[in-house]
């Protein structure tokens, strides 16, 4: 049978969701394949929807596993593992599913949430926000965020070699007080796509770049990798839908 | 001359504010000394308005410190040391101020909040809120809490075992969606007295304590140590004033 889990993570205390090659680099997979297998009592491998890099969050990341039978019901098995769990990771829930369901193949729409905070240096958000502490132009950055909508290919704001057509729903921007949340949704997201593309409106935001710029970054004829990159502490995976 | 300094500090990765005996044991207090004592290239004592206890948290701390001479502006020295210092401490000002100020005798009033969340358990707030997850009678803590303002000797809500007379101004309990927020304000608080009060006050919201029960707690003549103690991530120091 195949279970689908829920969890979230604070991602600031692992090397990233994927199972590092380094055995002292902790990592949310190995965590969570740990314990499923220690209370199911048979080595569990993790599908996930995709990988979060070091220090990303997620709100809502979603795996499944495949075992072969279950003697205890799933409510028990959640309660379970996260009393075995580290504090960083909760599941939330695990349920049944079909066996055609998979973690990573069957997304249909990915949710990412960036944070920036523009008040006075707080020690509270380090782990949680972008402190930048500096004007931004909200409606610069929102007029810019309209270029990457749609179907592109994001060659110059990944760090992949291949397969970096996307498409991207919707990038919402909006400030309260001294925040500013980014909100982006689309079909999937490319390694530090997201973290690229906030790196690139900040960069407009602070007049630093101009608009103009970003047809140019998405023309599939021009190598140009952009060099900004938003650090990962803001970063949650906020949603994934199916 | 005489300088005072405000800061912040995320007491998660703290042993406390004071200087511990044991070398490889944080202290906010000890990173402060180390970095104002290399920028003014003179041995720096502080004295703060109080300490805080491991884990423990300050969105507004208070210390003094003397100086032979300044020179440098103020506003060099507090980003000289903001640049220096470890990421969990924030100076927010440092400022001349009279011979006779003392950052713990001049105190006039402090202020600490204790955060607790209610909701599904969240890796985010583990270190700086105490994460309850069950029903509690807001009412009837708001009731229990007037038992404790005004001037009582303290003695089995703290663990000092001399002068704990002290005076509560007010107790405020606000509940806003999950969360719930204690304010004390008071002209002192002993150690763990905030933390013993609030595990009583929970105790009560839990309906595992009578109300009736506080006027023998705060008896002077009875010595019965009461055994709650609310954990000390969800305790800030939230404002010293003089």
């Amino acid at each position: 049978m195949r279970l689908k889990i829920i969890f979230c993570y604070d991602g600031s205390e692992f090397y990233g969701y994927q199972v590092q090659t380094k055995e002292d680099e902790r990592s949310v997979q190995l965590e969570l394949e740990k314990i499923l297998s220690k209370i199911l009592n048979t080595e569990i491998k993790l599908v996930a929807s995709g990988r979060t890099d070091r220090g990303v969050h997620a709100l809502k990341q979603v795996a499944h596993f495949d075992v072969q039978q279950l003697k205890m019901d799933l409510g028990r098995l959640t309660h379970s593992v996260n009393c075995l769990l580290p504090e960083d990771i909760h599941v939330k829930t695990i349920e049944n599913v079909e066996d055609s369901f998979h973690a990573r193949f069957s997304v249909k729409e990915k949710k990412y949430r960036y944070q920036i905070y523009l008040g006075e240096y707080s020690p509270f958000f380090r782990k949680f926000a972008w402190q930048l502490r500096k004007e931004l132009d909200i409606e610069k950055m929102k007029e810019a965020a309209k270029y990457f909508v749609g179907k592109h290919s994001f060659h110059n704001f990944c760090s992949n070699d291949d397969d970096f057509v996307r498409k991207i729903y919707e990038i919402s921007i909006e400030k309260r007080e001294n925040w500013v949340y980014l909100d982006f949704s689309g079909n999937g997201f490319r390694r530090y796509m997201v973290r690229m593309i906030v790196g690139t409106l900040v960069e407009i935001g602070l007049n630093r770049l101009s608009i103009n710029k970003i047809p140019y970054y998405l023309n599939e004829c021009i190598n140009d990798r952009i060099s900004y990159k938003a650090p990962a502490e803001g970063l949650y995976l906020y949603d994934v839908i199916y």
